[in-house]
């Protein structure tokens, strides 16, 4: 139905294949509601994927933690799944570079493709004479499209901050001055919003702000919608800073002459960067601001661990309650869900829940990005694993964090897969590594244990995250995709590895590492990591004798620490039970 | 002196800079005697680096396996050593991109120099009016230059190859096909010796002869000195390919015009390269034998570990010698290496070693490469380590191996270094890994151990072996700096961690890995390594306390592989000390 107008409109423009991905101008990873045209059009609503269509075939590619989902959701759309990393299943670039043929066109919103994007999908159609015509059809039949978002601007204050904005300009011109460049344009919102000290609610779950920003040698320009910015902002703004209106960044970045221009095509849009005059030497790469961000100053960090310590009381109080409730009765996942909220809102200080939180009982958490709906929702009995990964937006930071509870009565299969998930998170957890080590390298180390049960995970095993600000932030990834980024310290990265039975059931254990400084001997330097985040990992589901000695240490004392940071915030009854369940286990 | 008389030469020829690489025409990594002028001219005898010479300075970049080494060499000849790899190091290509200055003149010998080096030295003198001049002026001025090598060219026979030359031929023209190319130039000694089913004996320890060939659709034409042909291997080679001389090369390469030409830049030499004509179009990777001859078929297998098995032999013969000896009387590292070959030769098939022996007493095994010479060798005593690293061809196969050896009155350091190579290896060794897993990715699995000892190794953790061929093969590779090449079944890589510690003692416990199928599982499928090495590892030098469970366990396996490898092929004194040295340990 909605592809039968697509292809009209199709038809209309002599379009021969329609690309619909899933960016915002900005290449945000969570993008505003009128942006969702993918979701639209597939109504596959996972966090990432592209479709492309044609006027006899629809297709889907997404990533492995989708497939499920996927095939869930496009049932009756007319789409056909493509899933990407299969072997022998083509990208969506090569599809479309082997479909196409000579003069054809394809049509697709440029203001909403990175350039990075535009330039691989040019790259996969050379030796033919093909039309890319930027045209957003989308916008044609989706009737009712949200409004883009309005919400207001404010300060990110200096003491969760930790850093002025004005000194985070300083470093950000010593890297301008290192590339060589004048100017750099800066398009992502997360760095726009660190960078600015700013935040805002145009995004579900990240307190930022549609903006475009560029840095000059000496100046500093922000274009936002204006109406979003109170006087307390736009005084607080203009003390370093010009405001211009959100989309007057085209016009201006056209005005750029001669001049070395740093961008990050990643996130840069293709519009946006067609608005920049050829006589502009142009330097790219990641966005100056990207490792800055990600190094975590010692308020930020501070603070960060204090979000930590608030948000494994709400998840201890959740687990202790779904335990001891689900003996008696039935508990949808979406209650579940609620439940676990409502723990977290005790705390002063949350905002919002950073993503969809995953409540997945039995079969459905082998989906590894399920969303339980009040209307579609499974009830949690008293056996088999919930897996519940959740977080939350507070001012001093965003959390992340998954747990995989027994319900009762595990088969020999759950446990012996819950010991090698935790085998894996404790061998990453407690791993040296040398300086300039990357989250590439560190991957296998981490799924070094799931590899010997014979099983794999099809994401990656970690990524980073923002303070008050994305809970996916690069650079900090380990993954065998990474690029070949050194981990940092001061950075925070996730350690979630999982293993996941279609049909069965998912598991994953997942808590957030800070890189530490450790050692240096003769002349290397060794990092390691601490763990930040706090909640019981349950006993229950281990098999001891599947543990190395150092591993039993390693979890005790891990559990020693969850009980030293959490207990002093959990009533007489939840005290008592966390001593137990965190008691040291032995063979 | 030398510099001298070489900076003489420069100023004559109006040279700045003169380059020293370590190439032979063919990119090979041993070079024949005659083009090692790097050697000559800074007496640093390692298999890798590269020199610099300009009229004030002299600078010669080496990596880490030969720090120490090179240190000591250079000592007196001007040169000041580069470390590779080390932070703030610039590669020699940085280094001499800033450092020269406009219109200044780089000279060094093109045929010397793989294009690959060539467009990389190009490319960091951009915006510099540079000239790079194709001279050689160690030439002039090194009097004993050794004369070219003649060894005769003899048939590698199907009960080694275990599959025909044509069949070979059959699969790179299916590969040649994929990657759209007409011909293919391969100048990689290995890969000609490979393809063409022929050995010689040009270069040191490997079978080599110097050659060159072509890979038509329906012609293979093979360049060499026709000297060195007999008339049987005339006729051998002349029922399925054409016969030129050795230098005819470059006018042939001149003469194709319009056609797609697969060449791997890493190994062809500039000058060869400057003689395709513009005409042509040059589609570039690693050479497409490359990958065929790294995955071996079942007759070189099953033959690759008949020689590792008389290997085992003669280094547990060794090792028993040695052990018994010491008590008595103290023995050089020279003779050590001597009485290591003298055991070898006593196999059948035993040609010469693969490498120089490193026979390497105490700190003299910090140094990677060391390489005692009978006017220089240290006495090895009953106390610490001898490290012995060696290798042989045999008809079968190409071996290499490494056993530190303990001689008595170890300290707790050296136990604890020994236990956590062991460590490394043996987590290595009996890891599972999914299909598509790169050498990179498993190098930071073996590493694990060593660093959370606080030790790293500035090498890799392990290298490709070809059959009768190269000790080291391209691509598999285990290291942090290796391709993204995934390990395929069939694949031989080898297994060395390590521990160095400079002026002290280095240990390095090294097998030999067999690429294995393991399991699939739903979609994934899993590999995993098999042990084709055998000779005891040192049980004295082990703290058990340190090993966990699994560690015994694989330990205690692999000693039980050794004693019934080897002890038939030992005397009753020999087979009742190797029962003794492989029996369980526990803790």
């Amino acid at each position: 139905m909605k592809l039968k107008k697509l292809r009209d409109k199709m038809i209309n423009n002599s379009i021969d294949f329609y690309i619909v991905p899933t960016f915002d101008p900005h290449g945000s990873e969570y993008i505003p509601e009128n942006y969702k045209e993918r979701e639209f059009i597939t109504d596959f609503s996972g966090s990432a994927g592209v479709a492309i269509i044609s006027l006899s075939e629809a297709y889907l590619w997404t990533d492995g933690r989708y497939f499920i989902q996927a095939e869930e959701q496009i049932k009756n759309t007319g789409f056909t799944l493509m899933k990407m990393g299969f072997s022998g299943v083509p990208s969506y670039t090569e599809w479309i570079g082997n479909t196409v043929e000579k003069n054809q066109t394809i049509g697709l919103d440029l203001e909403c493709f990175p350039q990075e994007s535009y330039e691989k999908l040019k790259s996969s159609l050379r030796f033919k004479n093909i039309n890319i015509k930027n045209i957003n059809l989308i916008k044609e039949i989706w009737e009712d499209r949200p409004l883009p978002p309005k919400g207001k601007v404010y300060i990110y204050e200096d003491k969760y901050a930790g850093k002025t904005s004005k000194e985070k300009l300083l470093e950000v011109r010593r890297e301008m001055k290192n590339m060589k460049s004048e100017i750099t344009i800066i398009s992502s919102l997360e760095d726009i919003a660190w960078l600015f000290n700013i935040r805002g609610s145009d995004i579900k779950y990240t307190p930022l702000v549609m903006s475009y920003a560029i840095i000059e040698e000496d100046r500093a320009l922000l274009f936002v919608d204006l109406e979003k910015i109170s006087n307390d902002v736009k005084n607080y703004l203009e003390s370093f800073c010009e405001l211009y209106n959100y989309s007057d960044i085209f016009n201006y970045v056209e005005k750029y002459e001669n001049t070395s221009i740093y961008v990050d095509k990643n996130k840069l849009n293709n519009k946006l960067f067609n608005c920049i005059d050829k006589s502009n030497e142009i330097i790219s790469g990641n966005n100056l601001t990207e490792k800055l961000k990600s190094i975590k100053n010692s308020t930020e960090l501070a603070n960060i661990e204090k979000a930590y310590i608030k948000d494994g009381v709400a998840l201890t109080k959740f687990i202790f309650w779904i335990k001891r409730t689900i003996k008696n009765k039935g508990i949808t996942e979406y209650e579940a869900e609620l439940k676990l909220r409502e723990f977290r809102k005790l705390s002063k200080d949350y905002i919002y829940d950073s993503f969809d939180t995953i409540s997945a009982y039995e079969k459905n958490a082998a989906m590894m990005h399920y969303h339980a709906s009040e209307e579609n929702s499974s009830t949690v009995k008293n056996s088999g694993f919930l897996l519940v990964d959740s977080g939350a937006q507070y001012l001093e930071g965003t959390t992340d964090i998954t747990r995989t509870i027994s319900m009762g009565n595990l088969s020999s299969e759950e446990i012996r897969d819950f010991t090698y998930v935790l085998k894996s998170h404790l061998m990453l957890a407690t791993c040296v590594f040398l300086k300039g080590t990357t989250g590439k390298a560190l991957d296998s180390i981490a799924r070094y244990n799931v590899w010997k049960n014979r099983t794999d995970y099809k994401s990656g095993t970690g990524h980073g995250i923002g303070c008050f600000l994305s809970v996916h932030e690069a650079p900090p990834s380990i993954s065998p995709r990474a690029l070949e980024s050194p981990m940092e310290v001061g950075m925070i990265v996730s350690n979630e590895p999982g293993i996941y039975r279609e049909g069965k059931y998912g598991i994953r254990t997942e808590n957030i590492l800070k890189v530490v400084y450790d050692e240096k001997v003769d002349d290397d330097i060794f990092y390691k990591f601490n763990t930040i985040s706090f909640a019981p990992i349950d006993i229950d589901a281990i098999d001891v004798n599947l543990l190395e000695d150092y591993e039993i240490n390693a979890l005790n004392s891990y559990h020693r620490e969850v009980y030293n940071k959490i207990s002093d915030y959990l009533t007489d009854e939840e005290r008592k039970w966390l001593f137990e369940v965190t008691k040291n286990i032995s063979k």
